[in-house]
């Protein structure tokens, strides 16, 4: 008898579910343009069908323990989507509730970067530790904190929000309405805007003035520093030296043992990991030195939200 | 019978240590300078034997369940203070084995900040939150977060450090080698830093400039700001602002119930817990924002270490 798991991960165009078996393996994937639900009524009343639909043509020896679900601005505790800015589906929503009426097995949710957090935990690199950070750097930076082996859920369930911890009072203005935000610089959306800031600020010649600006993407600027021009590769220190010292601030509060990267700029490899780790190093206190590790999540990218979002079921 | 626990305070003048009934009342306390212990031996020596005979005077019906210790640079984990430049033992001294080895009880130590937040736990106003931040602003700035019911360790027992995140990466040399702690700003050596940061660069008239320098306390700053002084008030201003700001970003990563604000400056009242209040709300992210109450501690200053020390031990 295997026992199985299903994620569901929610994002802003898609919506991917997977089913997960015993050894972490993503057994069956399936992916949906969010915009095909209007409401989430309609989302749920056809995933209801089309997850009972799979477990038909699943083994007879199969034991659905529980659906996970990744959000965006999801809440643990009451198990709703709370006023996701980048969802059409407005409000409250209590998803977890709503599914569970339809099916019948536990479903629990939270946001997309707790979940990402649990999968590292229960999937990935992060299996033996009791103290870790997990940070997304993708179009926003979303954050994990796991102290004690638990995840930092907070009061209210939205703890773990390091992208909006605020590097400059009178930094950038981020997107939620304040400025500064470590968002604002160290995701792919802020590495664009430090590469335009340069550009205007110097007459330094680079490969990134031919592309037209609002074409300058993360991954434009990690091929212009493959070929070691100056305003990339000053670009990736800049963006390394606000996440290093966000991150010892960090570390001054939880003392973790390691710290995964995860998502677009990531994969940047040695331009980001490399000078994070030194400008970290340079701003932690004394007693945190040389002790913690920055490394890349054990997580492959295509499967570490549907692994998060069924790793929130025990076992 | 009486359960009663023992708690012990070593502070950078002075060694006290109380014995705590199941009430949370110190029904014993002593105090002793620590510059007539040479040695952490010595230190040892006395207190067991200070202990054993303390413990002859309780009536017959108690039950000692257990020494806590809360000490600078305390480390849960191993039980020993480690490097703790105010004090004069040096290097690694591992305390609560050497006091365990004397005497037939558990002993635990941890530091001073965590110990008054197990207090705060136990005995204080924090008895029924699972998620809190306790904050010292004495000479330095400790902190202790709670999270999910258990004080946040780390991986290494260093964890709690808020006093050295960092506001600033440009900001005012602190003793830890780095500059722009936020101890450097709101703690009592911080706030008389700012005031005269403000007399060199104002004319303003003030009564502190009636004090020669090296006299301004936080006790006088606070004493000048009941007099309307405008200096003293825009001191305590830009102090709550730069805590408010920090205290945001711990907000955003641990999202605690409650802070708690004890120690020196905390004794300022409406001066510093007013506008902290404000700017923390300011610099909140939306989903936080009035949810988090700045709270004085319900410890009393002078049996708070004691206390604190004491909760070490469980029940």
């Amino acid at each position: 008898m295997q026992n199985l798991k299903v994620g569901i991960d929610i994002g802003g165009t898609n919506i991917t579910y997977g089913i997960v078996n015993d050894s972490g393996e993503v057994i069956l994937k399936k992916s949906f343009p969010i915009k095909e639900f209007g409401t989430a009524e309609i989302f749920v009343d056809f995933i209801s069908k089309e997850l009972k639909e799979s477990f038909k043509n699943l083994e007879k020896e199969s034991n659905i323990l529980g659906i996970g679900i990744g959000a965006p601005n999801g809440n643990y505790y009451t198990g709703s989507i709370e006023f996701a800015p980048n969802l059409k589906w407005e409000g409250k929503i209590p998803l977890a509730e709503m599914l569970n009426e339809k099916m019948d097995y536990p479903v629990l949710l939270t946001n997309d970067a707790n979940a990402a957090t649990m999968g590292e935990m229960i999937y990935g690199d992060a299996k033996n530790l009791k103290n870790f950070l997990f940070v997304t750097l993708g179009t926003g930076v979303g954050s994990g904190f796991v102290a004690n082996g638990e995840l930092i859920l907070g009061h209210d369930g939205f703890a773990g929000e390091l992208g909006h911890a605020i590097f400059d009072p009178k930094g950038r203005q981020c997107n939620c309405g304040r400025k500064g935000c470590l968002e604002t610089y160290a995701s792919a959306t802020g590495i664009v805007r430090t590469v335009k800031e340069l550009l205007s600020q110097s007459n330094e010649p680079s490969i990134l003035r031919d592309i037209p600006e609002n074409e300058i993407t993360s991954k434009k600027i990690y091929e212009a520093a493959l070929k070691n021009d100056l305003i990339a590769l000053t670009t990736f220190d800049y963006t390394s030296y606000i996440l290093g010292v966000m991150l010892a601030n960090a570390v001054a509060i939880t003392s973790p043992e390691a710290i995964f990267l995860f998502g677009g700029l990531a994969n940047a490899g040695d331009f980001i990991f490399k000078p994070t780790k030194k400008y970290m190093e340079e701003n932690l206190l004394k007693i945190f030195k040389n002790k913690i590790e920055i490394k890349p999540s054990g997580l492959s990218e295509s499967d570490a939200a549907i692994l998060g979002a069924a790793a929130l079921i025990k076992d």
